[in-house]
C-alpha cells in the first residue's frame, strides 16, 4: 500500500474513532487497549480479576506487572485498600502489593493514570517506589435521585438508575459507574435521595438495589440508602414512628435483618430528620440522638453504620447559620459509636463561598463527616463551569482550632484528631444518565476531585486539575496529531493543559463567587430555582430565611448579615483565635466581610476602595474573567476532539451571557441602596433592573435552563 | 423668609418643574421664559409676530433687538430667507435684517440660539456680524406617515397627523413641529408615505392637508405631498394611468386646480413610480420622463414642482446598485424644468455605508436632489445611538469628479455646479407622536443635523453636535445646578458636553457600521425587519437581490460583492479618477473594499491584517465602542435631568447587547467560510450560531423592538 493512501487511511480511522468515541462517556479512563505485556498473579477473585484485566488490556511498558497479596507489616498498616507499587531493580517487573484485593484495584488504577499521564516515561519506570492509604475509610456518594428518576439538582439528565427496569434489566452503565468510582478510589454509595420515599425499603425496592450492590461488589463500591424516618408507619402500617416506641424498633430491627439478607455487605443508612419537612425523632419530642441510636443499634450486629445529617434549620434562632450548631453540639456524647454525623462544608446551604461550619470541630466525642456537593445547585448548574476542588480545599485546610492551631476540617473528619475510627466524606453526585455523565464536559473534573480530595486530601487542587486534564484529554489529543510533528505538538499540548488548568480550571470557582456573591455576599438566588439572580426576591407568606433579603440586608446605611458579637453573634461558634478574627470588622477575612458583618457601604477595603466600590470591581472581575475562560478555551481548539471542544465552547458562552445577567441584577438592585455610582472606568450593565425583575425563569428542581437566543 | 427655607423651595420648584418638563417634548427650543427686553418691528405680519413673540419671550440681554426688512443689494442677494445679525456700535442695539418676513424669523431664532449657547458672553454681542441664506433653496421633510397612522419604518410611536380628526381638531403639535424646523431652518413637508394612497388627493383629505398647510404657514414650512401615480384610476375611476393618456392629464390638471384652490402655496409632488410594486409610466410603455412632464405640466401654473425618485430597482440588471443608473441616466435633458430626480444618498438603500450614488454627477442637464434617511431604518431603529451628520457629510462631501475635481454631491445638487435654479435636499423624518418626537432622545438631533446641513452644508459634524447638544442640555443642566458652585459646574458641564460630542454622538455612526457591516458590507439585515442581522436569510421563492446573500457572497475562498471591471463592472459608473480608484483592490478605500471587491479571506490589510482578522478586529470594534458609549453617558448622571438620563441608559444598554448579537451573528455565519479562528486574543461570542438562526424577531415595518430580559 503507497505510503499517502495509508496516511490517509489512518487519517479516516481517526476520524471516525472521534465520530464514536469522543461523546465524554469514557471520562478520565482512556486507557489504551492494545496492552501486550505480561500480568501476574498469584490467584483469582472478582476484584483482582479485574485489576488482571484492566493492565492486560492497557499496560504497555515493556516490563511484566505483578499483583501480590502480602500481609506483612507494611502492607497489614495500610490497610486493605492501601497498597504499594514498586519496580524491581533493574526495572525487570513492577510490583503492585497490597494486604487485600480491593488494594491492589486501586493500585492497578495508579498505575495506569501514571501511565496515561506520562509519568512512566523515560527513566521514571526504573525508580517507582508508591505506598498509599486513603485518608477516609469511606469516602461515598450521596444521590440525590428519586425513584421516579427525576434527580434533585441534578442536572445531567434523569437518574442513572433505572428503577422500573430493575433487576430484570441490566444497563452497561452501572458497571461503568462502578469503575469510574473504583479507579478514583471511591468506595460507597447512597442510590436515593435524602428525602427519601419510604418504598425504598420495599421487598420490591430491595432486590433492585440487590441487582445494583452485585455489580458494585467487585469494585469494592458498597451500597447504602437513604431512608424515611416514618417508613414504620408508611411501610410497616404502624401508628407512630417514634423512636422510643418498641413496635417501631422491632420493625426497624425487623426490615434491617431484611436488608441484609439480600445485601449481606449492606453499608447502612443515611437519614434527614426533621429538616426543611422531613419526618424525624423530633415529631415525637425526642432528639436527634435518640433517632439516630435507633438505627444505629440495629444496624451493629452487621457492622452498618448511621449517617446522621445536621442539615437542619428550624427557626428557632433568629440566625439560620447557627442553628445546626445549637441543635447538635449539646448532643455530642450521646451518639453510638456506629453514628456519623454529616455536615454540610458550610452552616447554610452548598453556597458559592462559605466560612466551614463551626459544627467541624465543635462536636469532640461524636464522629463528624464532611457533606460536600459535587452538583453545582448554587454554581450555574451544569451551564457553568466551576472546578470545586479549590473550594473543598478551603473547607478542608480551615483551622478549626478545636485543638489548638493545625485542627484543621480535615484532621477534625479523618479521624486523626479525636481518634475516631469512623472517618467518612460524602459528595452529593454530579452524576445523570447523560452520555457524558455530567452534563458539562469540564463538571466530570468535580466528580474525579472528589474522589481524589476522598483518598487523600492534601492533594493540592492543582496536582488534581492537571491529572483530570491529562487523562481526558491527553489521549484523543494524541491521536489527533497523528501526522503532525509530534514533539513540538507534545510540546504545545503539554503548555495547553497547563494553561487550561491554570486559567480555567484554578479560577473558575473563584469566578463565579465573584459574578454571584463576592466579599461574603450569600443566598442572592431566585424563589424557584437556585440558577439565577433577584437579590429582590419577597414572595408573601414564605419563611424569612428563605429569601435573599434575610442574608443580604442591604439598606442605605450598608449590606451585610451581622453575624458578629454585635449582631446574631454567630462568631461566637467558633473557636478561639477565628472567632476574635472574624468579629473584628478590621480582621475578618474581606472575601467572608458581608458573611459576618453589616459593612457601610463607604468602609474603607484593603484595596482603598469604599465597600461599594470594590463590590462593584468584583462582580466586573468576576465578568472579565469568564470571558478571559472563552479566550482560553478557544485556543484548545485544533487540540481537542469537536464534540467536547463545541460542548465546552456553547456552555462557556451561556455562562459569559450568566455573568453579565448576575452582575447587573446584583448591581442595579444594591445599587438602590447605595445611591452610588457604578465606577466610570468599569464596563457598565447592560440590563435593566425592571427587566430582570419581571423575568421569571421557568424550570424545576430536576432541570438545567436552557439558553437560546431571544430578545 | 429664612435662607434656608427659601433654598428648599427653590430646590422643590427645580425639581418640580424637572418632573414636568424634561420629557424631551421641548427639543432645542429651551430659551428663557423672562425676557423683558424690547424688540422693535416695522410692521406687522404672521411671520414677523412669531420672530418679535419669541424673542420677547426669551430674549435677556441688556440691549434692544429691531427686526428691519431691508431690500438693499445685500439682503436682496441673501434672499427671502437669508439675514443678517449686526450689533450697531457701542451695542446699543442687536438688528436683525432681512430682505423678507421669513430671513426675520430664521435670524430671530439664530440669535436666540447664540444666547442660549452661551455665545453672546462677555463682550462677544457687540461684535456680532453675521450673514447667513441657505445653501439649498427646499429644505424637506420627507414623512412616511400612512393615513391610518402607521409610519413605515417610524420607531417613535405613530403618526403626529390625527387624520381622523382633522381638520376639526388642531393638535398644539402641529404648530410645534412648525416651529421646530423653522428654527432649524426647514422650509417644507411631504406630509404622507411615498408608498402613496390615493386617497390623499381626495377632496376630504385636502381639507386635512389645507388645515396643517395654514398652521405651517406663518412658520415658512410649505406642503408637499407623495401621490400614487394610478390615482386618476383609483379616485378618477379612469380606465388608465397613462401619462399620454389625455383625460389622464386632464384629470391631473383639473386635481392640481382644486388643490391650489385650497392650499395656494402648495409645493408639489412627491413620486415613487414604478418601484417595489408601486404603478407608475413604465405599467404604460411610458419613461419616468413622460411621467414626472405629465404631472409638472399641471403643476407649473402653479410654481408646483416634481420631486421624482430614482429609488427603481427592476431586476434589469445583475446588480441592484447599477440599475437606477441605468434607468435615469439615459433621460437626462428629458425632465421638465420644474422636475428634480431624488437619489438615496447611495446606490442601494439607506445601509450603514454606502458610496454615494453615481447618479450624482451622472445627469448634468436635470437637477438632482439627495434624499437622506433620518429615520434609522438600518441604523438600529430608535434603540441604537447613531448621530448621522457624518454619514451625510460623507456623501455631501463626496467628489463626484463630474465637472473634475470639487464637483462634490454637495454642489451638484446645490444647483452651484451646472446652474439649476431648482436645489432641494430632502430627509425622511423620524418624527412621531411619541411625547420626545424621536424615540430615541439623542435621535433629536438627526432631526437638527438635517435641518442645519440643508441650511449650510459646509457645517462640520462636530459643530452641529455641539450645538445640539448645548441647546439640548445646557439650560437644564444650569436649572440643576442651583445651589451648586456655578462656575466650577459650569466648567465641569461644558467638559462634559465635549466629551459627549467627541465621545459619543461623532463616533456612534461609525460604531453601527463597525458592528453591523463593516468594510464595506451590507445589507445582512433580517428578511421581516432592517434590526438585526440574518446575513444567512433565504427565503424562498423571493427575489435574490433582497437576500444578504446577494450582498456579501460569502464563499470558501472570500468575501464581497466584485463590483469592479472583473464583475458586475458598477466602478464604471464613477467618474475617472474614482472609477480606477474603486476598481483596483489596493487603492479601494477599505471602508468600502467588499461593496466593490470579492476579496480573499487571506488578503492583506492596511493593518498587516488578514481581511478575516481584519473582520473580526472590526466587528470587536464596534462592540467595544459602543460599550464605552455607556461609560460615557454614564458620566452624565449629575448633569442631566434624570428622565432623559435613564432613557438614553436604557437605550444604550439595548444598544451594547445588540452589538454584541451583530458581531455574533456575522462573525459566526462568515467563519463558516473563512474556517479560521477569531483572533484569540479579542473577545468571544456569547451566542451560538444556530440559536441566532432560529430566533426570529417579531415586529412589522412600523415597529422598534421592545427589550425585556430573557432567556
Amino acid at each position: 500500500m503507497p505510503m499517502r493512501l495509508l496516511s490517509l487511511l489512518t487519517t479516516l480511522f481517526v476520524l471516525c474513532s472521534f465520530a464514536r468515541a469522543e461523546d465524554g462517556s469514557a471520562l478520565w479512563l482512556r486507557y489504551a487497549t492494545n496492552g501486550q505485556s505480561e500480568v501476574i498473579v498469584q490467584r483469582q477473585s472478582p476484584t483482582i480479576n479485574i485489576a488482571a484485566s484492566e493492565l492486560r488490556k492497557a499496560w504497555l511498558m515493556p516490563v511484566p506487572v505483578a499483583l501480590e497479596i502480602r500481609s506483612d507489616k507494611e502492607h497489614r498498616a495500610l490497610g486493605n485498600e492501601g497498597y504499594t507499587i514498586r519496580t524491581t531493580i533493574g526495572a525487570k517487573q513492577v510490583t503492585v502489593t497490597s494486604s487485600g484485593d480491593q488494594g491492589l484495584l486501586y493500585g492497578a488504577y495508579h498505575l495506569l493514570q501514571l501511565q496515561a499521564t506520562g509519568q512512566l516515561e523515560g527513566t521514571k519506570l526504573d525508580r517507582l517506589d508508591i505506598s498509599e492509604k486513603p485518608d477516609y475509610k469511606i469516602r461515598i456518594l450521596n444521590h440525590w435521585d428519586n425513584l421516579d428518576g427525576t434527580i434533585e439538582r441534578g442536572y445531567a439528565g434523569h437518574s442513572l438508575w433505572n428503577w422500573d427496569e430493575l433487576p430484570a434489566v441490566i444497563s452497561p452503565r452501572y458497571e461503568a459507574y462502578a469503575r469510574a468510582n473504583a479507579s478514583i478510589g471511591i468506595n460507597a454509595t447512597v442510590l436515593n435521595n435524602v428525602n427519601a420515599s419510604p418504598e425504598i425499603l420495599s421487598a420490591n425496592y430491595l432486590q433492585k438495589v440487590k441487582a445494583l450492590a452485585d455489580i458494585f461488589r467487585p469494585y469494592g463500591v458498597k451500597v447504602y440508602l437513604s431512608i424515611n424516618f416514618a417508613s414504620p408507619m408508611a411501610l410497616g402500617g404502624l401508628p407512630t414512628a417514634d423512636p422510643l416506641n418498641k413496635e417501631v424498633a422491632a420493625w426497624w430491627k425487623q426490615k434491617v435483618k431484611e436488608i441484609y439478607s439480600v445485601i449481606p455487605d449492606f453499608g447502612g443508612f443515611l437519614v434527614k430528620a426533621n429538616s426543611e419537612g422531613q419526618p424525624g425523632p423530633c415529631d415525637y419530642g425526642r432528639t436527634h440522638a435518640e433517632g439516630a441510636n435507633l438505627l444505629a443499634d440495629v444496624l451493629k450486629p452487621y457492622q452498618g453504620i448511621v449517617m446522621w445529617r445536621a442539615f437542619v434549620y428550624s427557626p428557632s434562632d433568629s440566625d439560620r447559620a447557627k442553628q445546626a450548631y445549637l441543635e447538635f453540639e449539646p448532643l455530642d456524647g450521646k451518639f453510638r459509636e456506629n453514628v456519623i454525623v454529616q455536615i454540610k462544608n458550610g452552616p447554610v446551604d452548598f453556597q458559592p463561598r462559605e466560612p466551614f461550619s463551626p459544627l467541624f470541630g465543635a462536636m469532640k466525642k461524636t464522629a463528624v463527616m464532611p457533606e460536600l456537593q459535587i452538583t453545582q445547585e448554587y454554581l450555574g448548574f451544569s451551564n457553568h463551569v466551576a472546578f470545586l476542588a479549590p473550594m473543598w480545599k478551603e473547607c478542608l485546610d480551615s483551622d478549626t482550632y478545636a485543638q489548638g492551631e493545625g485542627s484543621t476540617v480535615a484532621r477534625v473528619t479523618d479521624g486523626s484528631l479525636y481518634g475516631h475510627s469512623l472517618a467518612a466524606i460524602a459528595g452529593v453526585s454530579n452524576i445523570g444518565n447523560d452520555v457524558n455523565w455530567c452534563g458539562h464536559p469540564l463538571a466530570q473534573a468535580n466528580w474525579y476531585a472528589f474522589g481524589r480530595l476522598a483518598w487523600k486530601h492534601d492533594l493540592s487542587a492543582e496536582q488534581i486539575g492537571e491529572e483530570w486534564l491529562r487523562l481526558t484529554f491527553l489521549p484523543v489529543a494524541d491521536a489527533r496529531t497523528v501526522g503532525i510533528e509530534p514533539a513540538e505538538d507534545r510540546e504545545q499540548l503539554n503548555w495547553l493543559l497547563t494553561l487550561l488548568n491554570a486559567e480555567i480550571l484554578q479560577k473558575s470557582r473563584e469566578a463565579v463567587v465573584d459574578y454571584m456573591m463576592p466579599l461574603g455576599l450569600h443566598h442572592l438566588f431566585a424563589w424557584n430555582h437556585h440558577y439565577g439572580p433577584e437579590p429582590w426576591c419577597d414572595i408573601e407568606g414564605a419563611r424569612a430565611d428563605w429569601m435573599p433579603a434575610y442574608y443580604h440586608r442591604a439598606d442605605p446605611n450598608g449590606i451585610g448579615f451581622d453575624r458578629s458579637s454585635t449582631g446574631s453573634n454567630a462568631t461566637a461558634q467558633y473557636h478561639s483565635p477565628l472567632c476574635e478574627q472574624y468579629d473584628g470588622l478590621d480582621t475578618c477575612p474581606e472575601k467572608l466581610l458581608l458573611w459576618f458583618h453589616h459593612v457601610p457601604w463607604t468602609h474603607s477595603m484593603k484595596s482603598g476602595r469604599t465597600l461599594w466600590d470594590e463590590l462593584c470591581y468584583t462582580y466586573d472581575r468576576g465578568v472579565q474573567t469568564t470571558r478571559q475562560f472563552q479566550k482560553i478555551w478557544d485556543r484548545a481548539e485544533t487540540f481537542i476532539d469537536r464534540q467536547r471542544f463545541e460542548d465546552v465552547q456553547h456552555r462557556l458562552r451561556i455562562q459569559s451571557r450568566d455573568a453579565v445577567w448576575w452582575r447587573d441584577a446584583c448591581l442595579l438592585y444594591f445599587q438602590q441602596f447605595s445611591k452610588q455610582a457604578i465606577p466610570h472606568e468599569l464596563e457598565r450593565p447592560v440590563h435593566n433592573l425592571k427587566d430582570m425583575m419581571e423575568f421569571k425563569l421557568e424550570i424545576t428542581n430536576f432541570e438545567c435552563p436552557p439558553y437560546g437566543f431571544t430578545k
